[in-house]
């Protein structure tokens, strides 16, 4: 099927739109109007423009209050309809999107509107275009799909059909399985955006909330999935209205787009063993079994405080890379790279290091087939990294994430070619053993692109995400949202300032790099043995702790003595410390989960937030 | 009365608020738990802290799901609650503001909430604290203010009253006047907020989108009349849950704070002849007349275009300023200062100037009593402006808005003093008059500085404000507010990117001068005589105008070849036209208004901004 996106879901001039769709490899546009109005190409410029891109142009809208009109207004209809019409045909687009009537003084007379759309069919027809009827989810009288077609059925005009748009159909929770009743051919145009769920006027919720598919909260390979077998076999568009994707590159935006429409697509294939041959199969994400590594990227000052935490941690430095600045340290099935070259490589929007700064690099992930793991990837427009790498290392697939982590695909086998025999052994020292592995890992991202990044480590690894939740650091939200893979083996938090612009607060920036143990007393008091200075925690969190929850005084006198926090769901308990800041923009976390507890604590984190202000002032008095 | 704010409503550490707070001269403060929780410092210390700064701690907050729970949850709850009133008596607090449940398990049973309500309140006379109960808008059973007084009533205990929100009263659309049938001596706190009129849930709209009185569009000099014709005599509290104040510097937002209940009052006093006597009274502002001038400032290469941009305008050089590099234009009642030494002085959010910008320095008002004016500035906390002036120059007042912008108040008389008086004529010479004066002036703000800035001009200079909109520039969203004195006299227009952060909008950083006109087309042929660009506006708009209004070809046609926009509504036309870019972000624009027309040509807007894209870059082929 074809991939058709709308010019509003891409910022720039029309042409701009015109030159990112089509790098991306989308077949078709959609023009909206206004894109077209304020651009100085002619119809004609632009139809020759489109083909040179090799886009066809799908659909031209909107056509506004077509229908339910008095005699005076739809005479003024038809006239306006006469000049769009003739502009369709100079810009060579023979599909015009008519919305139901928004307007107060709309008629409630479905014989009237099925007249007007008869009567505007058939002016159409003379132009050699044709007209899709959408129902908006705010039409004045028309505001369900099922409405629409009844009108569409009873003007039975074969210039006439319906346009169907799963956010009108979805956000007003109407059935899309009525959908299957509509004759496929009579479906004349699709337009796909999911959203997130919001309990807001829904003109507005459409015109600054839509969102690519599997960015949202709808179940669109539920909606396709009836389109379809509708026997709909137009394009496939996506029409999405977002405040963020208008303010940012439009290349960057239609790779988001369409990487999400192979998403869908190959989600629909999955569940649904569908009818049609889809252009690019996905091949399945391979299941992960934790993380392989996490690297930290490090200047020489910060290497240094980088060892004595890790050190502090019950990490031993286990390998030295043959060829690189890069050494292996490993606790439990936990292993960090310390990577003394690549700080500043890889992150777009930090460029302020400063001396001493740390910040996670790559993450790689254990994944029981590799290769398979990077096609997929590639198929799904992750950009690979360029590696160096020396004779008999290891060739180790790695791609680019939107906030600039490289996330590598690796099997961790003493085998021939595994990444471990890049790295020289060290002489043995003791090994501690309270932690069993990486929990989490937390990445912030830059401004804006939260959406972009869930759905891109959610697809390219195979992971679920949670629902984005809003957390108050002092200094303003922040916004944070977990993706999850099966049995919770990889787990990653993304956070981003909840508003752009303005100071926003810094643990937005914040990575950290969370621990899992069996017991978190140990684990504390290894670590406080070793002098690692924990980030202590208010006395004030405690006292509120024994108002709110049932646990003994000396439970909790422990947990203050050891700046440990807590909480706790139906499913389990959750048991954390945090260390002090590796640089000015990393941390450690030690995490013990008991039973089913599958969250961050994030309730506590406002607690953490605070107190890293606090302390990191209070470092500066040392 | 007493002026307090919630620690909620400004950012920071609860240290930082409190001395915000003081700062701007609150008497008080409600302390939000959590801001206690994250705190290191001891209740205590901070009860020591607040009274250092002259604070009153008036209100802990909040205490939820409180009543209509079960046995085992109310003995938890009382539990908790003895905790907390031991806390509040080392905090040095009276009142506990305590919300009604929300919880899908909260009991619908009136008497059993009456009961709990009961006990509670009995609970806490132990520890000398009184408990103040609040109808949440989204109260799972009480949500309505009239039923928590109900419940009070019922309960009828000396240490219970209830708590007034303006927001959990306006959102609702419950009607205030139901509040004086509450006695004043059981409204035990009152909080107030204002909101945007959104149509969302109203959780969400209360979190993020409140703002402080006269930023919004509820009726709060309305709502506090109810509550003082209750009697009510304790303070008025601002509890504001913002997005961008959580960001912001605690002690600009704790100003706007100050600002919005001062002129709150102040309107109070002004509608309602109230009761009460305020602590400063403030001057009402006198009627402005229009625009005296508005000031430019430039380097010596911006000077030169300007100069020929405003000679091609049909501006003259009429006078020199005496002592500073400063020329006075003027052409009809249109007044223009040409100034070399203002650029960077004045604006902060602009670091970039190149060479040959310009923008807007200073607006001055002519006001029938400058003076006056001036006062009522100061009282609403504008900073005035330091200003130099020579021997027998005149003394004006300026003062500075948050966007760095100069306001000055003047009479343009020719009178000793008068600011005419610092320039020397110079010669005479042949003078146009298709120009009658400023129409309006467009500033660009600050990201996040748009509703203190509505509030500031609003109040400062006794304008109204309307709605704001949002326009569709090229590469995101632009939002706009008018903010307008009687008889349109005085027209402002305050721009601001509608999201912050990424690579915004290059438009919303656009500030213009806009000229009022009799005749477009006889102004549209001088300008273009003098050899002055005009924006040039693609023909694919007057294709569009041509299909949706019904005027005659010609019409379009001269229209079209002026590069002349329309915009038409019930109460009257508009035409306008723009010129080219003076420097990179400042442009002027000529309107004419027919009959009552009381807009802008918003409409024609994106048309503008994707107009000045281009020639922008085409400018760079010159």
């Amino acid at each position: 099927m074809r991939r058709s996106i709308a010019t509003v879901s891409l910022s720039g001039t029309l042409e701009e739109k015109l030159t990112a769709a089509a790098q991306v490899g989308f077949d078709g546009v959609e023009i909206f109007e206004s894109d077209l109005i304020n651009c100085a190409s002619s119809p004609a410029e632009l139809r020759a423009r489109a083909a040179d891109l090799g886009l066809r142009i799908e659909l031209y809208q909107p056509f506004r209050d077509a229908e339910g009109v008095g005699p005076e207004q739809f005479a003024a209809n038809l006239r306006r309809a006469r000049a769009k019409f003739a502009l369709m045909a100079e810009l060579g687009v023979d599909t015009l999107l008519a919305c139901s009537n928004v307007s107060p003084t709309a008629r409630c007379d479905d014989d009237l509107s099925t007249n007007q759309l008869y009567r505007l069919a058939d002016l159409a027809g003379d132009y050699g275009v044709r007209i899709a009827y959408e129902a908006l989810a705010w039409g004045r009288h028309v505001d369900d799909y099922r409405h629409a077609w009844r009108l569409v059925a009873a003007a039975d005009h074969p210039r006439l059909g319906v346009c169907l748009d799963s956010f009108h159909i979805l956000s007003r929770g109407h059935d899309p399985a009525g959908i299957r009743e509509i004759p496929g051919d009579k479906i004349f145009f699709l337009q796909l955006a999911d959203a997130p769920l919001l309990l807001m006027d829904v003109l507005q919720w459409s015109r600054h909330y839509r969102c690519f598919p599997g960015q949202g909260s709808f179940d669109l390979a539920g909606f396709l999935g009836h389109v379809l077998a509708a026997g709909y076999r137009g394009p496939l568009s996506l029409e999405v209205f977002n405040d963020v994707f208008r303010q940012a590159d439009a290349e960057r935006t239609a790779t988001d787009a369409m990487r999400s429409l192979i998403a869908l697509q190959n989600s629909l294939v999955a569940s649904q063993n569908s009818l049609i041959a889809f252009q690019k199969q996905l091949e399945p994400a391979p299941d992960l079994d934790g993380y392989a590594f996490v690297e930290i990227g490090v200047d020489p000052l910060g290497e240094i405080v980088a060892e004595r935490m890790l050190g502090g941690l019950g990490f031993t430095r286990v390998g030295r890379h043959r060829t690189k600045p890069v050494h292996l340290w490993e606790h439990g099935s936990a292993r960090i790279l310390l990577n003394r070259t690549r700080l500043n490589r890889t992150r777009p929007a930090r460029d302020d290091w400063q001396r001493g700064d740390a910040a996670v690099t790559a993450v790689a992930v254990e994944s029981r087939d590799p290769g398979r793991s990077a096609r997929r990837a590639a198929a799904l427009l992750a950009p690979a990294v360029p590696r160096r790498y020396g004779p008999g290392e290891a060739d180790l697939t790695a791609i680019s994430a939107p906030d600039g982590t490289s996330v590598f695909f690796c099997r961790s086998e003493p085998t021939a070619g595994s990444w471990l025999g890049d790295f020289e052994s060290l002489p043995p020292v003791p090994a501690h053993s309270f932690i069993t592995g990486v929990d989490h890992v937390a990445l912030s991202q830059p401004s804006h692109y939260f959406d972009e990044a869930a759905l891109f480590y959610q697809s390219v690894l195979g992971l679920r995400h949670d629902d984005p939740v809003e957390i108050a650091d002092p200094y303003g939200l922040v916004r944070s949202r977990a993706v999850t893979g099966a049995r919770g083996a990889v787990r990653l938090v993304l956070n981003v300032p909840a508003l752009g612009g303005g100071p926003s607060p810094e643990s937005a920036e914040f990575q950290h790099i969370a621990f899992a143990c069996t017991d978190i007393f140990v684990a504390v008091e290894a670590v406080r043995a070793a002098g690692i200075p924990l980030l202590p925690i208010p006395a004030n969190y405690y006292a509120d702790l024994a108002a709110r929850v049932d646990l003994d005084e000396a439970a909790i006198a422990a947990m203050r003595s050891c700046h440990v926090l807590y909480d706790r769901t139906d499913e389990g308990e959750f048991y954390h410390f945090y260390t002090a800041m590796l640089g000015r923009r990393m941390f450690f976390e030690m995490v013990q989960r008991v039973t089913g507890y599958d969250g961050y604590g994030t309730p506590n984190t406002p607690v953490r937030m605070a107190s890293q202000y606090r302390h990191t002032a209070m470092a500066g008095l040392d």
